[in-house]
């Protein structure tokens, strides 16, 4: 079941439905950030206590903590935003039917769709989404490739940044320009460069959403305050895309009238 | 507010306080089907009278039916799936802004995200999503590049089914078959052949739920009932999502094979 974003009101009543009508509820929060998540208030919610698993006590020791209790139970399984975004998810349920147990999938608010439509862009004008990763020994370019695809098909892209919620480490707005930037001193294909027109979302869903637009070389000088942050970079733009840009991020006509 | 998907149980908690918390409450239930939703039972849940309104209110008449009646009140406008979807959705936005009515948008659960979830293939390995147009004058065989590309470039194709909700005309999964194969038999350049894999999806979100995967000739000769439908294509397969495949789509296993 999907918790959508922000906090335990993103969830869905049927989804709230199904907790309340199972035996055993667990969650994972590590996947994403739910900033305002309150599992205090979500236990309220649902009625019933809810058991916070780990990355070890899901990929490593699944059968014990989950799939050996759940046996002739109903059980439900929390996630932060949309169900089996992540390829740890598709792996568990495929265990649990391994297992014997009938899964089924309750779908939870995407940031994939959430971001577009709070930045006046068509989702159905989305090329692949991207994934930024922290760093680590040789960050890849293929992001930098990807991008380039999607611009030259005249489609936008939305750019997650990785985090590792364990660890507290969350990759910022600024951390995700300066990949990209990076990549582009190197190899120089115009596909990002310093004036590309991009947007800065953090927080959706949150009263303190912020979400800003301009240039990458000025979204890299902006603070947008505590995670999760994302990133649109716009391309082909409808004249209505061209309005809503204009009015819901603070854009100056210049910026979008360059595109 | 989205009311995401199937019925009034599709909607999130934020998006029913926000209607609980509303003095206006309107919606529109043309741009999308949700197949088991009640306006009574919606009404049931707000506590309010809920407005429906259809394509000529919202598109025509906005000013009368909902800008003039919203002035100094806080008012929310329920739509099926998640918000700004449509352009009619980004249009009516801005109208309000430059009335002077502030706004703010509450996510709804998106097929584009669910139907990846529920077939077991990763939402950010999807490439543009297609629509496809209900019959008309000539038939446009730009769905059928947007097809092309996502296969070249190794990603997965959700491909949505138009629909005329005050007509009643729902275009099925065998309507989407056949019209990329029409072309496909004119063009020939082997982006759909009769024997492409490809998974059907019907009633999303609701007990009836059907998902069936196969050859494009196999799903073009089964009947998978009562709207909505939408089909997906899948590109290059990580080794879970094969996996995934054969088990959620009682694909033969030489069909994936032979992908």
């Amino acid at each position: 079941v999907g918790l959508g974003l922000n906090n335990e009101h993103g969830i869905s009543l049927r989804g709230l439905d199904e907790a309340k009508q199972a035996d055993l509820v667990f969650a994972e929060l590590y996947t994403n950030l739910m900033p305002n998540l309150s599992v205090a208030n979500l236990e309220k919610l649902i009625g019933k206590p809810v058991r916070i698993l780990n990355r070890k006590d899901v990929e490593e020791n699944a059968q014990q903590t989950i799939l050996d209790s759940t046996r002739n139970k109903r059980a439900i399984f929390l996630v932060p935003g949309d169900p089996m975004a992540a390829t740890t998810h598709i792996d568990l349920r495929l265990r649990a039917e391994k297992y014997g147990i009938i899964t089924k999938i309750i779908a939870g608010v995407s940031i994939q769709t959430a971001a577009a439509a709070l930045v006046g862009l068509q989702s159905v004008k989305f090329g692949r989404t991207i994934t930024l990763p922290l760093p680590h020994c040789t960050p890849p370019e293929s992001p930098y490739d990807y991008l380039r695809t999607n611009i030259e098909a005249g489609l936008h892209t939305l750019i997650l940044l990785d985090l590792h919620t364990e660890q507290r480490q969350y990759m910022t707005i600024r951390d995700g320009i300066r990949y990209l930037s990076e990549i582009e001193r190197i190899r120089r294909e115009n596909v990002f460069p310093n004036n590309i027109l991009s947007i800065g979302i953090a927080r959706v869903g949150s009263d303190d959403m912020t979400l800003r637009g301009g240039t990458a070389h000025e979204l890299g000088e902006m603070d947008f305050g505590s995670p999760p942050h994302c990133i649109v970079v716009p391309s082909k733009l409808h004249f209505m895309e061209v309005q809503a840009l204009r009015h819901f991020t603070n854009l100056e006509m210049e910026e979008v009238n360059a595109l």
